[in-house]
């Protein structure tokens, strides 16, 4: 049975503009937040294949998009990498002994070694393929080396990225056997997720926005590219997205073999479709604040369409679903997009 | 005696590219850390005329920048306006009663009324123009009303903005009445402080890559434009700097009578050049994190001087300068931007 949402990936034609929302597994979800409880917390969750996979499917069978995205976190790559990890209320994920210098970056688990202790979502990707349709994919994903390294580098989130920045301007070896570390890691992670069962990958680099238009390519996407394209090779019938957030500036340097790129929402899809248009399906863009109201969510939907009228498109927030947003909103996003992007 | 930076403001031909940074009178220096630990706090020293005169001083007598600004802070406004303001550490600035509803907004104090109750900014104005060297600018600046108005709705800072957008997705009107009232106020504040003695105006949209495109103009820029052009009615001799943080994907949208566009570290200086140079001066735009190696700041300014060499320029960071950054690799910058820039 082939599925609408890989369909589009490719570019061919559907018969409506396929929907999923980042985050859509998550905390406005009241049936999310029971499961959650039950686990204790999140880094539990997600090392808990039954759960993760209860989870992946709620907002599938709650809000009808045409995906399903595995639950799990970017930071359990550095977590089993070694790197002792921790979600703090209120101030997000924690590593206790950021990497400071090479020594601390040999003493970390690398390859095939790192990729082969993720065996909980290897497990919880097997679980969701025996319970999902036939006809909704799933979404497999990483954090981007340089989104992974920041927090590796900082211990936490951060407003600045000064520690990172500052190695990148003074140390930047130090970096680059950091990121190359990441991605040897990442590209066995994401080949075991597809080994694993998923449809689709997905590449988010959360804190593009965060390295200097000069830089991007030497310290990011270069890597994120070494990534897709090591699994398009191998595996071409699996679609890659590239998600990117936050460099409207320089689009047209964008390159490599892969085949969506995501879209978010400062970017104006006219823009997106303009420098990429041509050369890959575009996925996005909705301002995730519009799903506080009804009447903004179906103005925007209705610009998407209008937009992509003569393009290819998947239909998807700009970032992440936020706590807040009611349910019912979040599922005429859904219903919305599907019906006023059907083809007569 | 004229003034580099003010010539500069106007495009007219200066024997080098005049610099100031973001953020001169602030924690990396010791001297300023010694004023603020004699002020107690942060608030008192921008309520303590002497003391912020010293500071604003500073920077021009250390690292010797062409231009002092004001040390104040963009919240004094709301503050007058008569909300309880507090700086925690480690949180920055707290509005304890945040402007929830229409009631909230009309128990505020407004324009004249709450313009004149900054006497201590206007006060600070007149001792440093006293001190000041007569070939050094002055700028003045405040926040624009979309970013005041984020702390007045949210409380304090936020990641996601989720109460302002709540606001604007379903209650644009509500949100629009703020941005009226601390328009208003803003322009006299400006007014008032021209008054006093300041030469150059500098409004600072440090949130504007909060609002999507498609919305940025409605809920910011036409605000900003406004005060702009009300103060370049008055006074034309006196310069209008406009800075919008992270809008490259939208550089073409930008209107308005003023003079120099202000361009953060995350739009190629290329890109501004491009889409304003022809209409607008162009001031910044190094990656604050840059001054952690004299190297990398070398490589930014001779790229600049590149770019900029049949253009209009002011050089900046394209951000605040942060508190680590060494005393001496911002002197570096300074005289490095300056002896590059001259002309033979």
């Amino acid at each position: 049975m082939s599925k609408i949402f890989v369909d589009a990936c490719f570019g061919k034609e559907t018969p409506y503009t396929p929907v999923w929302m980042m985050r859509q597994a998550g905390r406005y979800l009241p049936e999310y937040m029971e499961v959650r409880a039950k686990a204790g917390n999140f880094l539990n969750l997600c090392h808990d294949p039954e759960k993760a996979c209860e989870v992946t499917l709620q907002p599938v069978d709650i809000l009808g998009v045409d995906a399903a995205i595995l639950f799990s976190d970017i930071l359990v790559v550095p977590n089993e990498m070694g790197m002792a990890l921790d979600f703090v209320k209120g101030e997000g994920p924690i590593f206790a002994s950021p990497v400071k210098n090479r020594e601390d970056l040999d003493a970390l688990v690398g390859g095939e070694e790192a990729a082969d202790k993720l065996t909980y979502v290897y497990e919880t990707i097997r679980l969701i393929k025996e319970k999902l349709a036939e006809d909704k994919a799933l979404i497999g994903f990483t954090g981007a080396p340089w989104t992974l390294a920041t927090y590796m580098i900082e211990g936490q989130g951060t407003k600045t990225y000064n520690i990172c920045k500052k190695m990148m301007y003074s140390q930047p070896e130090l970096l680059h056997s950091i990121l190359r570390k990441v991605t040897d890691v990442v590209k066995l992670y994401m080949e075991k997720q597809i080994e694993a069962g998923i449809d689709v990958v997905q590449i988010f680099d959360s804190w593009a926005a965060a390295i200097e238009p000069a830089k991007y390519d030497e310290f990011s996407w270069s890597y994120m590219v070494e990534i897709a394209e090591y699994l398009k090779d191998k595996y071409p019938h699996i679609p890659v997205i590239m998600f990117p957030k936050g460099i409207p500036a320089f689009l047209d340097k964008i390159y490599g073999n892969f085949d969506v790129f995501g879209v978010d929402w400062g970017t104006p899809m006219a823009l997106a479709k303009e420098k990429l248009g041509s050369r890959y399906v575009l996925q996005g863009n909705m301002e995730p604040c519009r799903l506080y109201s009804q009447e903004a969510t179906k103005e925007c939907i209705v610009s998407l369409v209008e937009t992509m009228k003569d393009g290819r498109h998947i239909f998807n927030l700009g970032h992440g679903i936020l706590p807040d947003i009611p349910v019912e909103n979040a599922k005429f996003f859904v219903s919305q997009a599907q019906e006023l992007s059907r083809r007569q």
